[in-house]
């Protein structure tokens, strides 16, 4: 158990500046922000309201578009026989160490331990065995909201932790077409809600050989870049082809009246992605939160005047402003305590990372506005309050549009085309190297030895309906100088 | 570890009526409707789609009221130290023997045991200790959606698994009043769903002393009828007082300077809702959702004509009926699997539950009709295709008061007002006994010795503010002729 002061840590302490310390800075903008609180158990974290309500944004828009693939939410046990995981040894290999047991429940030993769920594909295709029977059964597409346990030796809050809230869709298809069509359908969905609500402009693109998941034909990932130029996958999406139906055993009788294996599918997105949404966005001031998934995209503080009947104003106009916001639904607050100046007010959320703040004070109520202040650029304008939603509207749009645009902007400008190993050494100190590799594995783990860099994906182009590889780029592997057909994307990782 | 066969329970099986075996009428109906699976571990069941969508409206429709109360969801790790729950002494009595225990992790022998939730105060309330420093800290309104585990003796399908879906609040406040106005607050928020969405004309009343919560100073109940006239209670809401403020060294330094304790509620509602839906609303043919719940709510079944033009004219209008009630947010399906009768499409989504059958004929199409069947009454009736959206919204609105009625009628009609033993005797084998009772926890003992029976609750009357308890109403036990000051309602109850 670890020994917990009495105290969750000060939200209002110093931040570190990134230049400083990137990874002390990272738990202070999460100290301040209120996001989560180390649980009494290791490697586990609670998410506080705050950083729930970010998963909650996420999980509502991920959710919407999965449903419109014809995708049905089920749940699964917690609990799942060590039998079940023993029995796809690859498996095994992965997660065995990660592994929480439970031995005894009921007040006895138990016949055959149990695990808390590191991962659900064993259960849920030993369902799929007893639900899938002919092709009228199929495409069968399930999705499960819930927390999975890996056992971690260096835990970090959102990116790895024991325990971590997920989706983890599960797929059986009648053909190998519609399997791989499904998988990049999710990464799409993946990729559109990384890029229009997270605003990370991740880049998209296949996994090589070997870094793809045990079984998988083809593994799927987005990288969005953070600002210390290293990559951060926090989603994958992969084509199973076979390999799942045949180890689980499930066949369905085609239409020709045969007995056919299933091809199946799997895709999952975790709060990891929370710490991509921190770390690409956050600054020496805090969190900055895109728009879309801030838990308070409004804060409104009121200046008070010089006298009661102008702090009146003041305060009436702010609840005007609330009630109007509130009712146009965008999550709205009004910061009414006492006792405490405006400028610490101000400063209070900024480090939450509130992308808009109206400060109402009575010059500005004479004057029939509010100063409108941007989290991410610090800028100040005037706003009417006649028209307070529309420029609200406008401006919180404007926001995630800027996010958006500076992450791709900095992953552009820190990403260099090269073609030898010291440009390779360059490009992976500074962001990502688009570089030819040979497809070698051992080419890939001397790079990773010598620059801690990893091939991270062959990088997607994308298209209005999907995505399509980069064409063919024939020449040299950057680091071994064999033959290669096309560049990846190679950069160190978290 | 449980054996399962290759096969998932027939959904095509026959259905026992209610009148010969209520219990397997129970598992028929949950089969035929597709809603669970067995899992390999004894006592857990598998939620399939139709199961977990019934779950995803109820937890949108709750959700949305809690939060209308201000109240903020968090999340808390599923595994809790041991010596979490062995602080609070009066706990582990109830629920020590149905702990999971996770005794191995990591490849190694933890130094302290974990278990899996089997609800989550004790790492709530240790946060809460962190948390709450002043008054400025208070109300602190928190809820967790998640799953939790208690190894069952005896399960069944939604009524009693080892591991369920939950919503559990857990609230601190400066004041005892407030506490208690907020649990029956989220009482009322539990009636609201109950009767409204649900339909199950519950009744709302106070726990008697020794049927409360350990720890609680009252406990507010919901308590429909099911149709075999016995009680399910599906969620309660606990007034805590200080109990457990003092029991987790919980206190805040309050306007005055002073160090007081903080005031708690918790309140909880599970899948076990679920099972109350089912049998208080299904019949011998099936499942039964109201419209609010209902996975689907309209099933277009086409019924070809005797040539090509005419059944394609009916596919057609099936295809557009279809897109005009999806858009208009209906849940609804086109039964268009090919050979397969239309009397057998009928038979298979009523044994779903489905509760509105749009039928599209050669003579419908004709008429500009579609015929309307209702699920709960079997009636039928033409609607025009013109004016589909308002017909179909009037008709679910109406089945969905019908079902909520029917459910008030039964329970009225089995629930009788009765002074002696033999009226009380007669009154529980049919449904609720409203009677005085000493309020004496021995005779309540005798009483179920003796009926089976237990006291249920100190009924309320609705108010458009929340509840009051029933007018005092003087006289002597039913049971014991020991004085009595007001009635209780006593039932047989699952």
């Amino acid at each position: 158990m670890v020994d917990l002061s009495k105290e969750a840590p000060s939200t209002e302490g110093p931040i570190t500046p990134r230049a400083t310390d990137y990874p002390q800075w990272y738990q202070d903008i999460i100290a301040a922000a209120e996001l989560v609180d180390q649980a009494p158990v290791r490697g586990c974290w609670i998410l506080r309201p705050n950083g729930y309500a970010i998963w909650e944004l996420i999980q509502r828009d991920l959710d919407r578009r999965f449903k419109q693939h014809g995708v049905q939410n089920a749940y699964f046990p917690v609990l799942i026989p060590m039998s079940f995981i023993e029995k796809e040894k690859e498996h095994v290999e992965g997660f065995s160490p990660e592994l929480a047991v439970v031995t005894h429940a009921g007040g006895e030993k138990l016949e055959e331990p149990l695990v808390v769920r590191p991962t659900s594909e064993t259960i849920i295709w030993h369902s799929f065995r007893r639900w899938i029977r002919s092709h009228r059964d199929l495409p069968l597409l399930v999705n499960q909201w819930c927390s999975v346990l890996r056992w971690e030796k260096r835990p970090r809050a959102f990116l790895r932790t024991a325990e971590f809230l997920w989706q983890e869709g599960h797929t059986a298809h009648a053909t190998p077409e519609e399997a791989r069509r499904f998988a990049i359908q999710m990464l799409d969905a993946y990729f559109r809600t990384q890029d229009e609500v997270l605003a990370l402009a991740p880049i998209a693109g296949e996994k090589p050989l070997h870094e793809r998941f045990p079984g998988a034909v083809s593994t799927f990932t987005l990288e969005p870049m953070m600002q210390d130029g290293r990559a951060l996958q926090n989603c994958t999406s992969h084509d199973l082809g076979d390999n799942f139906a045949r180890a689980f055993d499930v066949t369905f009788q085609g239409e020709d009246g045969e007995s056919h294996p299933a091809y199946a599918t799997s895709w999952g997105f975790s709060t990891r992605s929370i710490g991509a949404v921190l770390m690409a966005h956050g600054d020496d001031r805090g969190a900055v939160f895109p728009p879309a998934i801030a838990p308070i995209q409004v804060a409104i503080v009121p200046v008070p005047g010089r006298d009661d009947a102008s702090t009146k104003a003041v305060d009436d106009a702010a609840a005007l402003a609330l009630r109007e916001l509130t009712l146009a639904g965008y999550r709205t607050t009004v910061d009414s305590r006492s006792g405490l100046r405006p400028g610490a007010k101000f400063f209070h959320w900024e480090r939450r990372g509130v992308p808009l703040r109206l400060e109402i004070g009575p010059r500005d109520v004479a004057a029939g506005q509010a100063t409108a202040a941007t989290r991410h650029d610090g800028q100040k304008r005037p706003i009417p309050l006649s028209a307070l939603q529309t420029h609200v509207e406008d401006l919180l749009e404007e926001v995630q549009s800027a996010l958006g645009d500076r992450a791709r902007a900095f992953r552009e400008s820190h990403t260099q085309r090269v073609d030898d190993r010291a440009g390779l050494e360059a490009a992976v100190g500074d962001g990502y190297a688009l570089a030819r590799w040979c497809e070698d594995k051992s080419c890939a783990d001397e790079i990773q030895t010598e620059t801690r860099a990893t091939i991270r994906c062959f990088p997607f182009e994308r298209r209005d309906d999907g995505f399509a590889p980069l064409p063919d780029d024939p020449g040299r592997c950057a680091w071994c100088g064999a033959e290669s057909r096309r560049r990846v994307i190679i950069a160190r990782a978290y």
